[in-house]
């Protein structure tokens, strides 16, 4: 349960912006399509990782999350005058990708349960789930190379996979700051925000980057775009961030402070590491010294977060960025219903419960 | 030290042959121009994976493999009429899919030396190690992008992506084979070769096959090198299980019968399990079975191998894919050279001691 004197404002359950239903259907199917093949169980491994199958290989009703990264390049490609199958094979990839990058965490992280489920290490052994996050890997080149055939421009499917490539580059290289800063919880905030806009914010940036290449030769509306996705991969990962300490356990399937118990470097963390004094200072440097993190201590640092504001200090930079992300699309001269989509995007990334 | 008992005749220690000279300087450059950048540590670790550097960070001379599958990727190329420069990049992302290939397996493996020196998880850990096996995966997905600028074709760019990430593929389901097969010691001949001609195989036969593509239009030719790459991959893993068994561990970095000490699925053992009768049979069941496998189990193993004479099949099979190989290209129209280098590089294989 969330401790109510550190959460602001309790907001009633919520449902998805009308743009995640938009093209579910279509998402579906794509993913659905790319591993329609394989005889292996990996491919069976993968299609529970994908939330289709439940552990013993049964069809799962109403499955699969919400899809963000394909959903919102999707709508930078409608936005920017692109049809959605155009871009179908870029969204897939993105899942995939997403999805594969998942699957590797979790060994990493040692996770053994995600949207209460065990992980696929958890379930099939380390082995088999590290060979498994590398088939989907493959998985998603695959089905980014549908681009290429047989109408679109070889020119811009490879400009497509280019851009996808760098941007998994960098995302596993902000993997690798995440793990190397693990331990070290003296990281300044400027260092947070370049390993988030790696680890995180290259994948979502590529998606709207994506998704208007597809849509428009422009490259002015491609770099708004681009700069749109900067912004919002910040404010999806602060909010992540904010969730993981403070979110309600049923929606996220995250216990109250599981990411202080892991010692993650949140933005609430580095902020009060940066601004706490005194004994509260010495108390997060030592429990962070600690190999063992209890109950005692998580409600401890929970404490100091308190006291410095952490959190509405999270809030308040991802809503900076927020605002920065929909200043970025004034130039794009988008249509109403798009820049009212995007907005909704926006809002939601910021304020969302899961 | 071997037991001389079950040696074959024991050849003098081995040069390479003079193909394994002819690009070393082109291949080993266009490895190193695809990791010239890069500030992260992460970086550090893969030159030190290739061989470049040591465990903390100095050069070390005369380094590297011998890079076979890129080695081969540019004799395929140059016998079918191409140059160098043009198949480069997918030489070196072959050897970087391989070297990563490598990292992943260590971890899976738990494997914690490899050329005598530490494993990347051994050394530093196991999230670090797959991370960096990752990152290196894209490496070579980005030396590969290079093909398609500026002069050569997108489409066969293309093409060529499209055969390297399904080779992928198939070697990660050859992974999958094998880790699925492990403590199920009762696969086929039919199951391990099918296993082994995707985990080895695959990435063999598309450097042959990339080589030729870039090399000639003539699709007749292309089927040719692939038929002998097939053949080819097929005699370096069983040759690569002889000398997990039998070979010399100071040249291959293993103790004699390491493979059988980790139970692996290797064609001697698995042509045992199919041909051992009576009280052998019984021996090797109940070993495999069993949980440890000391130096008692392991020699009792080489005795079950050597009576029912596994290496001498093992050997004769190898031999027979050699020839196969050979007559895959008699089709081909090759000139003396490229023939005597590609008959060089068969039997090379054939009797590798390292």
């Amino acid at each position: 349960m969330a401790n109510p004197a550190l959460s602001t404002p309790s907001r009633p359950s919520q449902s998805l912006p009308a743009i995640f239903g938009r093209y579910r259907n279509e998402i579906g199917s794509a993913l659905k399509e790319s591993l329609s093949q394989g005889d292996l169980f990996v491919y069976q491994m993968l299609r529970y990782a994908l939330g289709w199958l439940d552990v013993d290989g049964n069809a799962v009703s109403g499955s699969g999350g919400k899809a963000l990264r394909p959903t919102i390049c999707l709508l930078a490609c409608e936005a920017t005058g692109g049809t959605i199958e155009d871009a179908l094979p870029a969204a897939a990839s993105l899942e995939l990708i997403h999805t594969f990058s998942l699957i590797h965490d979790d060994i990493q992280d040692r996770d053994r349960t995600r949207h209460h489920r065990p992980t696929l290490w958890a379930e099939w052994g380390e082995p088999k789930a590290l060979v498994a996050g590398n088939t989907l890997r493959v998985v998603a080149d695959m089905s980014l190379w549908r681009l290429a055939q047989p109408d679109a421009g070889a020119g811009r499917a490879i400009r497509v996979a280019d851009l996808l490539t760098e941007a998994y580059l960098t995302m596993i290289e902000g993997q690798y700051l995440d793990i190397s800063y693990e331990g070290s919880p003296g990281i300044s905030i400027a260092e947070y925000l370049d390993m988030i806009s790696r680890k995180t914010g290259a994948l979502i940036r590529c998606a709207l980057t994506l998704g208007a290449i597809i849509g428009t030769d422009d490259e002015d509306v491609i770099d708004a775009f681009r700069d749109c996705g900067r912004s919002l991969g910040l404010v999806f990962q602060i909010r992540d961030d904010v969730l993981g300490i403070w979110g309600d356990e049923g929606t996220t399937g995250k216990p109250v402070g599981a990411d202080i118990r892991r010692k993650k470097n949140t933005l609430p963390v580095v902020y009060a590491m940066s601004r706490a004094s005194g004994s509260d200072k010495d108390l997060l440097a030592s429990i962070y010294r600690d190999d063992d993190m209890g109950d005692d201590e998580v409600t401890a640092v929970l404490g100091v977060l308190e006291t410095v504001g952490a959190r509405e200090y999270a809030h308040r930079l991802a809503a900076e960025h927020c605002d920065m992300a929909l200043e970025s699309l004034a130039t794009a001269e988008l249509s109403p219903q798009a820049l009212k989509d995007m907005g909704e995007l926006a809002r939601f990334l910021l304020v969302r419960e899961h």
